[in-house]
């Protein structure tokens, strides 16, 4: 748990964190995030992140509330305060506080923007990638913009919940087509033979940080890569499945909707993936 | 503006009516809310507002915060602390503060529930009665189930700003069939003849209560009334259009995509359902 939440200027005691209640965050879901790993006290993957809530912004027209630098200054004070090392920073930012109407406020209004920091045990997470993840595949049901990052979540969630309820790790979303977007927090990935294969970028999908840090790594160990879509079907019947995130980096998937893929263990080349990724995360 | 807020049990001072960072509403979402009217000092539509916020929390296995009873007491208390005769109370239940995870919180937290009133002028809707509004079409862009009245109101935000944008005064969003589905805060409505049409009740738009009320209404007026789906097509040629809302009452509309519909004024079965609404809602 956080100790010590950034809320709009001030560094403040986590159980007091709060906002506005007419924040557009909590009125509209008008808000965008992030969240950026901390391993061994080093932020990862900074920029791009950075980069990634910027470009949120700018589609849902909401004003950077601060420059990169000054927010990297706080995202670093924050971990500092929680004297965080191992874990994650999570920052949001909402249109700001403005009487309730659908539009955009009239006038110039302050985003408002929050940071908060949460100790995860990644030796836990090594664990798991050792035996893997179940999903279970349902019905595309959110809005028409998951590639933009925004707190517009709640159909990721009641799917999570699902998902949860059937003894599935996450759910994968399907899209009209039948073809499998991603999970509720992560990008989707499938192996055939030794082809990578993971639905390209679109509206549809979440340009994830380590999807794209994921197709370096794998390019420079010379693996093939197939950016395009890929049915459920096609799903069960692959070699090997998993996810990536930043918080799960690459996580084997096991099993969907029931049925193993592979011998339902995690498979080689997804070990080797494992294995590549810490080694560039680590390094 | 409120000047006192109900927030979690306590009155309190609208300007520090807060809710924690962590709340589920704030971060996914995860929250669903009711706008109730007062016109001369009372409540409207008590009763279908209660019940429609009961099955909204259903819907997302939130538990009731309070009794209806309970939550009625508060109402009334947050419009006498406030003074207010004629404006809305808006309320909000999130699911409650959690530590952030996508899928439904371990154990039992409790729901946050928030109150705040707001003034208004309905003279200023009388006379924009006699007007009316433009409204813009756009493609649906609203995740699977505008029915659950939740605060994910990116896509409505989104398209009422885009709409304002190009100078209309609200959007209505399309379906892939190329049927209106509603506004971004009210039900849509076309007149043919004397025939009253508006969508039929589905997961794809909300059950308004001015909606009910006033097929209630019409059909007690003896007017003609279809509950279907109509194309934009349909809703251009239409004789008259207008929507339905709990702050806009029945609200002629006279243009849709720039096009005028009937003669660009308010039509005289549109007069006509506003005198008989005014006279339910003010008898």
């Amino acid at each position: 748990m956080s100790r010590i939440a950034y809320v709009n200027g001030s560094y403040v005691h986590h159980a007091s964190a709060a906002v506005h209640v007419e924040d557009r965050g909590y009125q509209f879901a008008d808000a965008v995030y992030e969240v950026v790993a901390v391993l061994n006290g080093k932020i990862l993957d900074m920029e791009p992140h950075l980069a990634r809530l910027s470009r949120s912004l700018q589609s849902l027209q909401i004003a950077m509330p601060m420059s990169d630098k000054a927010l990297s200054v706080v995202l670093n004070e924050v971990k500092r305060q929680n004297r965080l090392r191992n874990g994650i920073l999570y920052f949001q930012v909402s249109r700001g506080v403005a009487a309730r109407e659908h539009g955009f406020p009239d006038g110039s209004i302050s985003p408002s923007v929050v940071v908060t920091a949460k100790r995860l045990n990644f030796d836990a997470i090594k664990e798991k990638q050792k035996t893997g993840i179940s999903v279970k595949t349902m019905v595309e049901t959110r809005w028409a913009r998951p590639d933009i990052k925004t707190v517009c979540l709640l159909a990721n969630v009641l799917a999570k919940a699902e998902a949860n309820k059937g003894g599935a790790t996450d759910a994968w979303f399907v899209d009209h087509n039948g073809m499998v977007t991603e999970g509720t927090a992560n990008n989707a990935w499938i192996i055939k033979g030794s082809t990578l294969i993971t639905r390209e970028l679109s509206n549809d999908i979440l340009a994830g940080i380590t999807r794209s840090s994921l197709l370096e790594v794998a390019e420079k160990e010379g693996l093939k890569i197939e950016e395009r879509s890929f049915s459920v079907a096609e799903a069960k019947a692959a070699d090997e499945a998993f996810i990536t995130s930043t918080t799960n980096f690459v996580m084997p998937v096991v099993s969907i909707d029931g049925q193993k893929i592979g011998d339902g263990k995690p498979g080689s080349i997804c070990q080797k993936l494992i294995k590549f990724y810490w080694n560039y995360l680590e390094n």
